[in-house]
């Protein structure tokens, strides 16, 4: 029998930090550039459109010896059960038997890792001086992004919070968003000097900012090409499925296109259109930036582009790192298989 | 959090017997014909040819409501360290609300699940007074589908083993498979009246057989054309990857074929040579003969030929019983996930 180490949310949420995940995603995107990490087809399934879909997402990471998966289930109508409506569970194996190892509530995990992926690509790619950060989406995953960002770049000093539709919902949002970024330095133990505040006009703060993150769920550009001014860093996070955008397809007719998988980003990502467009014609994976295959930003005054579609490495570095450290203190439960 | 039950192979083994695992796959067969079932595309992996390889089947079964996965890791080497080769890990989730619900040992629910396979397709598709049958190969899944057969044709009185490389190897495995055969029937209390020999050459068992059941992991036909008399009827569960057979091509010209899994038969199945080669042009699923949608045997001269290559719906069959079974009984672990 095999024994499986069983982390549950709170353990997860106990053991995982921003540091850590920031840490994990680069060695991650490191690893696939690589060919220490690899992604294997992923599985999608609409139970019914627009009400109830799943996915699996697996791979192989070679350098942590282990591989694994994530499903991850949305079922819309949950909150009429006062469920939540997003679940994800990851199974993790060691890579030298092929025997399971850990079970793994996945839910924790993806808010950190998913703005550490944002912020690795700001890291890499912004102008090293930035200062002003425009956050475009006040949602669950935005203190992530705002976090982990400040977390990689710590000469960043304003930030500001847009609702692309609404201001007033960003300001609305704005006092528990900023006390969940606190809690996430925090928790790491890192200290960072700056203001949040709520941005009245998108246009105006897009014009001002050096980056800039977006993670909306929408299906329709909201940022215009003409406001983005030269030297700015985009980091993407909202398109992850077919048909979603954020950005103005125009943009990448003078921006350079940076993405976590390039197939990922021209069939589900924020390049998918510009692709299919004509207007991009390749992108340069960010993996390849970070270990100095390809060149990432090559001057003050372009503007970098960070397409995060979202990739299963990440989320298997983030558990490995997340398990050995419950290993290294008997955290979890335990379980004979 | 959600509460997550956790079945080890101790208790998979006192949960599930025979009977249980013919009544679930012969469902999920059903359950694919009325679209009550479906298969995901599989994951493969190899992660060195020959040595170690692993792959993910998924799938939703509406009926009994829930959905999932089951990963089989295969590391051939494993045996240096004291562990066993293959690990089957399945992975259940409620249909209604996306949420994880168990965690199971999938390895001794494969071996009732495939040898329930062979004879819900012997049942469905051999004359019914057949009284002889034949196992060919004699190896670990051997007893599984001997017994399973035995236990839906009552009318079975001689069984014979072959071993068609080495006739020696079937003497020798027949006293722990006899009793494997008897523990697995005496475990579901039926009682059943035969005699187990071994066969000491393979063309005249062949010969002389109303049921032939094929269970090796041989990649060249074992059993010619010419040795199959008219009205046997023959299961096979050996291809399960591309280039692997068990039946000689030309069988195809006279039998009549019929399959778990259509698109799957052709491309890693029994099935796959002779349709390549273009002597197989279609086959019946046999949840369509189940189900009453197209005929099966349609005379005591016909040879038949059920291909079963595996579907995750035969596991997730199987799993949604052993979760009832062990619900009711308070059986397993459960975890807060």
């Amino acid at each position: 029998m095999s024994t499986v180490r069983i982390l549950n949310a709170k353990e997860i949420e106990r053991l995982f930090h921003l540091d850590m995940a920031v840490a994990a995603v680069e060695r991650a995107y490191r690893q696939k550039s690589e060919g220490a990490g690899q992604v294997w087809p992923m599985v999608f399934h609409e139970f019914q459109h627009g009400v109830a879909d799943l996915d699996i997402k697996s791979g192989d990471l070679m350098a942590e010896q282990i591989f694994g998966l994530k499903v991850v289930s949305w079922f819309g109508e949950n909150g009429e059960k006062n469920l939540p409506a997003l679940f994800g569970t990851s199974l993790l194996f060691d890579r030298c038997t092929g025997e399971p190892k850990a079970l793994l509530n996945a839910g924790p995990i993806t808010g950190l890792r998913t703005g550490a992926a944002a912020a690795v690509g700001a890291k890499a790619l912004a102008r090293p001086e930035s200062e002003s950060l425009l956050m475009v989406g006040c949602g669950h995953q935005s203190p992530y992004l705002i976090a982990a960002t400040l977390y990689v770049m710590p000469g960043i000093r304003r930030v500001q919070v847009a609702n692309a539709k609404n201001p007033a919902r960003a300001a609305e949002a704005l006092p528990a968003l900023t006390e969940k970024v606190a809690a996430l330095l925090s928790a790491c133990g890192a200290e960072r000097d700056y203001t949040v505040t709520a941005a009245a006009d998108l246009e105006a703060a897009v014009r001002e900012s050096d980056v800039i993150l977006t993670a909306t769920p929408s299906y329709e550009p909201l940022i215009r090409a003409g406001w983005v001014r030269p030297g700015t860093h985009l980091s993407c996070i909202g398109a992850d499925m077919s048909g979603k955008e954020e950005l103005d397809p125009e943009l990448f007719h003078t921006a350079k296109a940076f993405g976590d998988d390039a197939a990922q980003c021209f069939s589900v990502g924020e390049c998918e259109k510009p692709h299919a467009a004509g207007i991009l014609g390749s992108l340069t994976e960010i993996g390849d930036v970070l270990t100095g295959k390809a060149p990432g930003r090559q001057s003050p005054a372009e503007i970098t582009v960070f397409d995060s579609t979202g990739i299963a490495l990440q989320d298997l570095a983030s558990a490995a790192v997340i398990l050995e450290k419950a290993e290294q203190e008997g955290a979890g439960l335990t379980a004979e298989l």
